[in-house]
């Protein structure tokens, strides 16, 4: 395979394995899979999740789910704050499919009632302990008079709690991980027991790659929401959710210079391609992805020992080697970067992408 | 000005006016002015320097050279050292364009010459210290073969030394800024002394807008590529290269949800709105962005003291606010944050710009 420029490789039996891994996951937890669509937004990738019978799917954005809706998925939570600016749109969608969006104020559900022209299932976002958006478990008030103005508005239907544990990007390992997650699990699980008996359908939909990767099983919920299992990437792999084997993308960088003198290459891809986004560690340390040789038919194999991307421009990208390595490189060649962030560059890398087989 | 999602707004007049004052440093220097496009990537910004007489222009990459080349601009050098697996697009813009690349290895700089099948000036990248990419000033015996292979090859004429003093960004005050733009100048003087006998045409051309703005002049040079300083942003603020005042583009936010029992609110708006680029300060304290209010017309004041965007996910902006400013503040409403780095935003932001006048 050849290439001129920075393309996102895809490698697709590593997304099937890792698709079909949290799939049986879903299965044996019984529970809804409801996988989300913000990492790879492909129509391609979608296709897969497809064909193993996925058809519930989650996005982020109004503009997602229009995209995804006029591919053919019809039954799409926005798993974000409702954006009342769009509900021209928000309405159009949810004449078409089965939409699902997201309130966590008494203000914007009221402003929902009002102007929801079409039947729409509504979450109520929690946060459980990420602090980014959403209302506390104890905000029982709140939450009655949310539920109150669903009740009464003939176009919503009250679907369940939806929380996000984000903070799991930030666990030091497997145990804080599961910590997180049980500590979620134990506050929704709260709030089911108080609203079940009103509602018998609602739904504790849980998301996060981290919980969802290292738990045994997610039986405390209903739905499980991740994303990113579907590429991984190098922050991942340090969080514990995936070895380095499962990480399914790679951004194919020509080398451009070399440096000997201070062990160092200059590949064409930068802040760009692969996004800025990276792992901080002592003494100012940076790693924006780790190296790996690409192989004839555009897949990799593990991490170049000691290789890593150590700063990144808009263009240009860094890459420290150890010595010998270098001497195998030169201008013309194109290496592998595995990202720091899949969401990010396969956001930014979206028109130039190649799906391995 | 109407706002459903984010949009990146460019102010006109903060552009014309920043333009004005680097093109009078430039005329006043007397060098050429040949600024960096790959901050805006746009055709109307492009015309506001075309219609004050810009006629050269600086880009990052071959395809931005060609998507230039398109648009009507005829005398490019791509600043970014030679990618030989795009010589094919290279040669196709030689036959077109009068185009410059940049070489910094013997290596590299022969296989041009065998495949170079139109007339190209050729800059040799000098690496004054930044350490990203380029040959030291003391890499004379490496210097002189490239100019030897230069000189044999056809195709290929020798236009002069080219550096980007990025080391810049990273400089406390404008003191030190200055510091590295004069040891640059001296750098690149001392071989404009050996190699002018030679090539009495040659340029020494300097990039970098914190020198090129907070320098009195640039007689030392002979032209000059400053990218950033068209918008500007934050982080020039911060290293003293413009006013608040002078950024001329700010990202506009739909207001999604409210937190005041942490003085914060969350906007659409995330990284792949804005990049992930911040500036870090003590404490793990990160800012993502200044937060402005929006005039009826799209434009903004000074930005809301004590404001600022603290974090980013995917889509979510979490914005802190001073208690008494969130009052302010409900979901519908739409707030502008000015860019920490304006060329990674605008990059994002290409589809969805407005341009204010």
């Amino acid at each position: 395979m050849e290439f001129k420029s920075p393309v996102f490789l895809i490698d697709k039996i590593k997304v099937k394995s890792n698709l079909e891994r949290m799939l049986k996951k879903a299965q044996e937890s019984s529970v809804i899979f409801r996988p989300h669509f913000k990492t790879h937004q492909s129509v391609e990738v979608g296709t897969l999740f497809r064909e193993r019978g996925v058809d519930k799917i989650t996005v982020s954005s109004v503009s997602m789910a229009l995209f995804f809706a006029e591919h053919g998925w019809d039954d799409i939570t926005i798993a974000f704050p409702l954006n009342l600016l769009e509900m021209e749109e928000v309405n159009k969608l949810a004449e078409k499919i089965n939409l699902n969006v997201l309130v966590e104020s008494s203000y914007v559900v009221s402003e929902l009632a009002k102007r929801a022209h079409a039947k729409m299932g509504v979450f109520l976002k929690i946060d459980t302990g990420y602090h980014r958006t959403g209302l506390s478990v104890g905000d029982l008030d709140e939450i009655d008079t949310i539920l109150e103005i669903i009740q009464t508005a003939p176009n919503l239907s009250f679907k369940g709690f939806l929380s996000h544990a984000g903070h799991t990007y930030h666990a030091k390992g497997k145990e804080a991980i599961l910590e997180i997650k049980n500590s979620a699990a134990f506050q929704m699980q709260s709030l089911k027991g108080r609203y079940v008996s009103d509602y018998p359908n609602l739904i504790l939909s849980y998301g996060d790659t981290p919980s969802c990767s290292v738990a045994e099983d997610c039986t405390e919920f209903d739905e499980i929401r991740p994303g990113n299992f579907v590429y991984y990437d190098v922050m991942q792999y340090h969080l514990g959710s995936c070895s380095l084997n499962d990480i399914a993308v790679a951004l194919a960088c020509p080398v451009v210079a070399l440096h000997p003198n201070r062990n160092e290459l200059v590949v064409y891809g930068g802040g760009v391609h692969l996004s800025k986004e990276f792992i901080a560690a002592d003494n100012q340390f940076q790693l924006f992805g780790y190296v790996v040789r690409l192989n004839e038919n555009g897949t990799w194999g593990e991490p170049i020992p000691g290789a890593y991307v150590s700063s990144l421009s808009q263009e240009h990208g860094i890459v420290k080697l150890p010595e010998q390595e270098l001497q195998n490189w030169k201008p013309s060649d194109v290496l592998g970067i595995l990202p720091v962030h899949s969401c990010m560059t396969a956001n930014l890398m979206k028109e130039k992408t190649v799906l391995i087989d």
